[in-house]
């Protein structure tokens, strides 16, 4: 194959792939989706640092959303940001769409912190601590609500973009790869440089206790084990996945949280390989801490992981900096988006534009102006 | 000006700003909106015919909305009629939105009986009766989101299409213009050849006695007037036309019922005008019993009627006949999508192409096939 990647994008995995994937929609017109949704578990202390504090974690999707939308957050004071003053990768998903001037949406997967703008609503209701092993109501009909947006979608747009704010996601993310068997250790992200690794591991394996779920059990039944232990952004994003699939590429915009939602969609729909990938950032595959790429080789060798090549080791400003330290390195579909925005644009945006625009909703978010 | 209408469409009102407005965006891309609600109007027996019976009207907006994109009804049996069986404009809607591609989006505006598709929620809830006075709850916050939803899709749409399938709605609609003092008698439309005008005016009257408004009493509060004696579709549209308006042309796809959208939003917003028109039938626009040109003469002489010129008089349907003997005539959009399409298109799409795909999805609904 002839189609070369530009050096704003890099892929692991599946290199072809990925390339006839990227082929058929250069220059097209995509849409993005950010699903929000809370679950319990990232209230439980250490688990999340999407958020300043345990309790602030609830509010994140929704803050995410809002700055998104509107530019600023109105569901509570200042934006996301992780204990330390990083914020929100927001900043670079809101480059990214500004620039692409991609349709985007965002979906509530189930909020208990409800964002204060228009959102596609599915039916879903706030999830509970994984540890209950009873963590997501309303699955199926998320799933179904989900399948339809797909399907409509994929009438009038050329490739689909999924994401996901949902603090403490990497833990039931974390929790649905042990029900599905597809992994059987911890090796899942965390938006924190210390990734609390045994502290996610215990917790998942309270919740699989409680559901009465060995590792494995649920491999082939993806939607019990997220209504076990899963949490509401996960069934609406497999359905979008599962309704378009067949018809237009569908890019998993995120990162170990996308893991569970990929290995779930293909075993409901298998024809969609070959016509999915994720869409990611350099730092989350370059993360120590986790294994996305062996996470991956579980689920299939062909599903590429595509990443854009941002690097903030030279921004002005340390909360951006940070990412390289290994803080955030995904969420809010920032890789998704910025993979998109240099596909949609058949190139002509690249990581230099997309960094000056960041810098500038930085300054201007942060009141640095 | 050197732009000429292609003879699928025909326009009412002001040509000048008709063919300003339409050059701008022939060949653009653009976004359908229909936004679904109830109002226990439409219950008053009598007063509606967007339904089998008087209860059944109530099921006629998540019937219609469901049928756009599932392509068939699953909130009741079989599809949305009016006595006598003539299909819901819905048909003529889906035709458009099949041949052009247009994305298009469900907004609920308060619905009691809600359709079972992923719709993008605004905080509305349905309607009370007209005649209570208090018709309309969450005015403000839907109207606020609407505007929200406007902003957003301004961004990234070159002109938006908002529409509506609220049963009872030219009732309401006429209650607010007389609030509002644009009309001093009832002119609205009505999806029966033999419109209850009278029936309509006293209910109307009712209704402004008990909120104690007297005709014109609002004309400085269009919100107020929603409250008291509008609906839910109202102030969600609203929004969305002065929150895009300034960017973006905006279209009003239905009947009377968009009159006293289009007075209310250029109230709030005189900077729109110039830049939105209406969107609808050459049915409508010749009704001997309601007089839409007459309305606009009282709202704005530069926001122009634009009609899509379909004849349904050679079909082979008598459901689709019966459009030309004054059934039905506008509603979820049919025309304005229509009109869209022919733009959207440059003009590829015209009513022939538009009649065949009817024909089509027709017999496929009344499963004639």
């Amino acid at each position: 194959m002839s189609f070369e990647l530009p050096p704003s994008l890099g892929v692991r995995g599946n290199e072809e792939v990925a390339k006839e994937i990227i082929s058929r929609i250069w220059g097209k017109k995509g849409v993005f989706t950010c699903t929000v949704a809370n679950t319990l578990t990232s209230t439980i202390p250490g688990i999340s640092e999407a958020g300043d504090t345990p309790e602030l974690t609830l509010f994140t999707p929704a803050a995410d959303a809002e700055l998104l939308v509107l530019g600023k957050v109105t569901c509570m004071k200042g934006i996301p940001i992780n204990p330390g003053g990083i914020p929100t990768p927001a900043t670079l998903t809101k480059a990214a769409l500004e620039l692409s001037k991609m349709p985007y949406f965002i979906i509530n997967g189930g909020c208990k912190v409800v964002p204060n703008i228009p959102c596609i609503e599915v039916g879903g209701t706030y999830g509970e601590k994984v540890i209950t092993g009873k963590a997501v109501s309303n699955v199926q009909k998320a799933y179904e609500y989900g399948k339809m947006l797909g399907e409509q979608m994929a009438q009038f747009y050329d490739y689909i973009v999924v994401s996901e704010s949902c603090a403490g996601g990497t833990t039931t993310a974390l929790a649905v790869l042990l029900a599905m068997g597809t992994i059987k250790e911890n090796l899942v992200s965390s938006s924190s440089p210390k990734n609390p690794k045994q502290l996610k591991m215990d917790t998942v394996m309270k919740g699989l206790e409680a559901a009465g779920i060995g590792i494995g059990d649920l491999a082939d039944d993806p939607l019990k084990a997220i209504e076990c232990v899963g949490d509401p952004m996960m069934p609406v994003n497999i359905g979008i996945a599962v309704g378009a699939g067949l018809k237009v590429p569908v890019i998993f915009g995120g990162g170990s949280q996308m893991a569970p939602l990929m290995a779930a969609a293909i075993k409901l729909e298998p024809g969609i390989v070959g016509n999915i990938m994720q869409g990611t950032t350099r730092w989350l595959l370059s993360d120590p801490n986790s294994n996305m790429v062996k996470i991956m080789e579980n689920i299939s060798d062909r599903i590429p992981m595509v990443y854009i090549n941002m690097d903030y080791s030279k921004s002005p400003y340390e909360g951006l900096q940070a990412y390289e330290w290994g803080f955030i390195k995904e969420g809010v579909g920032c890789g998704g988006s910025s993979v998109a925005a240099v596909i949609g644009s058949a190139g002509e945006i690249d990581c230099d534009k997309i960094l000056d625009r960041v810098h500038e909703i930085y300054r201007k978010i942060m009141s640095l102006d």
